[in-house]
């Protein structure tokens, strides 16, 4: 058995910092590395990359909607044509970085409101799958465990990975609890750690079909966000859950 | 005789249209398309580069300063290392463009105040070189004929291409004479034409020294962008220069 | 019988002209003027700001979200209280430019997606019409004749202005017909001179109700802008509707 | 004696935390609020505004260059009309934000690179002071103590207030040690109090002439900034200086 351990990385901008990537860096195997539309710019992309490719940690791109003042977490109507050209322009920017790193992008992963609207909204995930297969059909996609991005990207000829969520309760249909609900965010490093090892190794059960989970997701933001990577990533280890980047997970 | 001519492009943003694009392609051979720093977003950039891949027109990257309000004209104090980080982002976004259309960038060249300030400043200079060669030392660095831009470039191993104004008159020194001086602009398309063949043919005298004119440059903002393009076009058929991208002249 | 002619002004940014505003400002009473988020700049909006004072027309904040790309026309999902706080600030910014010209804000006029939004909900409406309120009761509110941002401006004891659209074809129930629907715009100036008329004689009827028309938008980004502004002050004279400002009007 | 207090305020950005505003509020007698150009956004400057409120602090707009990415703090090469409306434009959007809270603002400091170069560069002063003086003529402008944003603002017909940096060393001419030099940045709280207590009774000897301080910064994005803000606060008190806010210093 084996999973990816993903992280949102190099979320700061110019003089503000956000996360802790050089203490969880060494903890997962693939980095979704944010690419100056919703968070990150050039200078944090760079060095960033740097600490992924010191840490042989895979590298995607990570693009959100133009909204830094929103975190890329407010939705936006964008017409699927500005969402594909949109995606392609901060893949590119990302894959420019990789490539003077001498690494090369392994996945791409939507971000935030952009993520949310394309796990339901056919048109949406289709644009970004077409922005991703465009780039190379050798990136990774990565969306919602089950949803319509993950379906997107198989009709577009990508590999997916379906994503799940170590420190978000799940209802018993297969979706996510909404966050308005009490219980729908696991507050503790010890319960998320769990719940990744249930994810990892049982996957999501979707009505009558279970979905294999290809990649867990640390949320970089959080203020416990070391805590957790740290006891999801032992309590893969402990029950017998290899970890290993995406990459190599599903060739 | 060989000279490349190459005009700005995909100056627009959003709801706001610039330049002639579509009636100035056809006479040009590389096209500086506008990376979404000073001008340009990835939708206008998507259709340049399909606007240019149609007419076989040769692609290169446009880069400026972060600064849309300015169109990337004032002066900014950035750090080398910022400048590398900001070059290599626009480079990268503009090659994922290219890519998914099936190009490849051609060139590189720096817009408005970063290209004036890259002519003079020796750190600046290089830290664009450094992004250009880290991203592909077979790119092309095009910059103001014998400036610093041009030294910078061939230290770091890149081919470049010293560029000549149709439409801006020299000083006996060959460097540019001041626009604020009477006469420094040439807004006669003929004039300029004429300007563009000597350039051409001749070269520009640095003290005792010919530099060769790799490259003219059409301004694509100008009301008389079109004409200009045309009566330069025209004057170097006529005289015997052939028109072709830098790609093929410097191989 | 009276109505006000408003036109969205001051929509350029930079490098980038849009509109016609020096020819279109001597034909309305009203104008617009972008703040700063979906269009206009310091400098734009200062000089719009002198071309309604030299001709007397009345200054209004077009405050819009923060969405230069998409000039304002993508719908976003931000909260009431970010709502609130983003069209205070533009408001104060436009009203800062009055001050020092000597000049005073009249009304108030949200802009593309926000004044679409707002026509429909609730909290998003009460949102603008309680920063309006914030700053000044004295200030007057235009929205969509008949819609919910009008209701919310009333319940917050802002003098209301509700707007017709002399380009634009209505239901029977009082509504715009929809851009996608043939027939929705109207091109031809005299269409439109005639609708206008129409609109400020009669008011809109919305099931049993009719309600009168205070102000009629045109459209400044549209190439035959100035024809319109020019068709439809001349009907409302015509026909004996006295064009003058919402100011006086409202009083 | 007399002298007030003042620490750059809001300077976070949405997502963005930065500084340790609620901590600090109390003690000091002067907010300058960033505007949203070199950070700050509507919310935020709403919020810090109500803090200042609740404490009783003096409100100040603190205007810098629209550079997000370099904080303000990077040089740039604006025009000085673009000057003056960018920092009408900044005091306006505060404006506002004070008025909708039943405040008034007390002063203007300019930010960063701006009020750097606004010391030195008589044209830059002078955009800044016309700025002010249009808004409200009952501004104060803060500046660099015995700088050109002083005598440009003493032109204009303003109160001016002289700024000291407690933090800082002073040249024996009465200008800032460059920060390159070892020593010129007092990072203990010890010495910063010590240096505040002095520049508040002494003032600075430029040249043959004193020039009384009339407000100390305090640096609020530093990672001690409360513990010097504490210690600058209790030496002065102790010293026998008293802290009020500009507006009551300079009646």
């Amino acid at each position: 058995m084996k999973v990816d351990l993903n992280c949102d990385m190099g979320e700061g901008f110019g003089r503000y910092a956000l996360g802790q990537d050089e203490a969880i860096m060494p903890l997962i195997t693939s980095a979704s590395i944010a690419c100056g539309y919703h968070a990150g710019d050039p200078v944090v992309m760079q060095k960033t990359v740097a600490l992924a490719v010191k840490h042989r940690v895979s590298i995607g791109a990570h693009p959100g909607y133009p909204d830094l003042q929103g975190f890329g977490r407010r939705n936006m109507d964008l017409s699927p044509s500005e969402v594909e050209a949109m995606v392609l322009y901060q893949i590119g920017a990302l894959a420019g970085m990789a490539k003077a790193a001498g690494a090369e992008l392994a996945h791409v992963k939507p971000h935030g409101a952009l993520y949310n609207q394309a796990a339901k909204d056919r048109a949406l995930a289709e644009a970004i799958a077409r922005a991703v297969a465009r780039f190379s059909k050798s990136l990774i996609l990565v969306g919602l465990a089950g949803s319509m991005m993950i379906k997107a990207g198989v009709e577009s000829g990508l590999r997916t990975a379906n994503e799940g969520f170590p420190d978000r309760a799940y209802n018993p249909d297969g979706t996510l609890m909404s966050r308005r609900l009490p219980g729908a965010v696991l507050e503790s490093p010890g319960e998320a750690a769990a719940n990744a090892a249930r994810l990892a190794k049982e996957g999501i059960l979707f009505g009558a079909q279970w979905v294999r989970v290809d990649t867990l997701c640390i949320h970089g933001d959080n203020t416990n966000a070391l805590a957790m990577a740290k006891a999801v990533h032992e309590a893969l280890i402990t029950t017998g859950v290899q970890v290993g980047s995406l990459r190599h997970e599903l060739s």
